[in-house]
């Protein structure tokens, strides 16, 4: 199998699968079928994609240019197993955190396409800005992937399963665990009908001054201060949030560590 | 004392003294006197701006329209006995985390400007665009401050120091913690020789989506899907961060609470 890849088919209909498929086919690549074992889900990104729709492994399209595995890291091993394309097909996982060599045995052609975001569908996102990180089982592959991916971001990586999976870890720690904690903040502030909004400006400049001077120059705040009086009164105000009090001394204590 | 402030004098020369300093010279208000301990960091800012130095709290200007202690916040309460200013004078602390009555009983004219913001030398920020909370011992006071915080940002709030100390605390939540967990992943990726830049994208939507669509609906992740497979190979491959893997420990498990 050679050439440039123009069709695509969708494997689940979660946040990936509804972001991915509505950026290929902005980019030129036409979304041939979309398939989810829930049909509500899978009919609605299908419909808005005018793409075809399947619930059944059997009448998935043979011959499609690539087949992208847009589903819960947990379901790639089952569902890839019923799947009965083409031996020649180009078969790719989406998930940061999961192996390539876990769709190996399938097809003769596979590898990985794994945009480095956070996707929700209430939420647009630049695709042409996300870092796309790639890997195939050989340099063929590896190529038209690459091929693929530039055409739908500026930011195309070549990267092994280890370092991605590495760099997904990263991810989760600063994304995620930073989402929670402005839920944390959000959950003190309702409690004082404070609005959570007030904040915003303060975010959006830890981030920019993280990546700007680095995280270390960066730190302000009691913790790296060492002013453990104000700590103490922290800790004192989270009474009633034993949970959050958790977190409060877990990583101050480790901002302290992280300074010496 | 009533009517416009125009002149002010700044004690301390750290983070929140240069931005302040800074702000208020280019909004017109004339920054007559720096004190400050260390004569180093103190003639360096009273140079930049045009403004005489002291090290000594008997040489301070008497008159000033305003006196900002920006210093740490263990060091107002011994600081602002020292003080021989007049008695008529407006003398305001700028921390979030201080009561207002700490400063109580130097003068009749007392208050709160803090600016809601992490501050570090090698950045410029926009003071317009940061969130100033005041609060003063009178209405008169009150006004005074409202108008001058008016004239360096758009953003004014009146808040009780009840109420500010909350906002401190889940500012330091939200703010210095990410800010650590960005570290945190730094140090993961730096073994690995992978580039920290590489989350960036990712980091400025995170904190876009928290506060566009709340923390709560735009959580995404391992904890939040319930995949504990890869919640348990994460820790796995955290074997040599031990602080870190506690901190992935407790903030997964917190997240998968929240969710219930």
């Amino acid at each position: 199998m050679t050439g440039e890849i123009d069709t695509a088919v969708i494997l689940g209909a979660g946040n990936i699968a509804w972001h991915l498929g509505h950026f290929l086919s902005k980019s030129g690549i036409t979304v041939v079928q979309v398939y989810n074992r829930s049909r509500e889900h899978g009919k609605k990104l299908a419909i808005s994609l005018k793409a075809d729709f399947t619930d059944t492994a059997d009448k998935l399209e043979k011959n499609a240019g690539i087949y992208f595995l847009a589903i819960s890291d947990d379901a790639i091993k089952t569902v890839v197993k019923q799947l009965t394309i083409s031996k020649d097909r180009l078969l790719v996982h989406t998930a940061g955190g999961v192996d390539m060599n876990v769709i190996s045995g399938i097809t003769e052609n596979y590898g990985v396409f794994y945009p480095l975001q956070t996707f929700s569908k209430e939420r647009h996102v630049d695709f042409t800005q996300i870092p796309l990180l790639v890997e195939a089982n050989n340099t063929e592959n590896l190529g038209r992937l690459k091929q693929l991916a530039l055409t739908v971001s500026r930011h195309v990586y070549e990267m092994g399963s280890e370092d991605r999976m590495i760099l997904h870890l990263a991810a989760v720690i600063a994304s995620n665990f930073s989402n929670h904690l402005i839920a944390c903040a959000e959950n003190i502030l309702k409690d004082r009908k404070l609005a959570l909004e007030m904040l915003k400006p303060l975010m959006v400049e830890t981030v920019a001054k993280a990546f700007a001077v680095t995280p270390g120059k960066a730190q302000t705040g009691p913790a790296v201060r060492g002013n453990f009086k104000l700590m103490e009164k922290h800790m004192a105000m989270l009474r009633s949030y034993p949970e959050i009090k958790e977190i409060y001394r877990l990583i101050s204590d480790n901002i302290i560590k992280f300074k010496n």
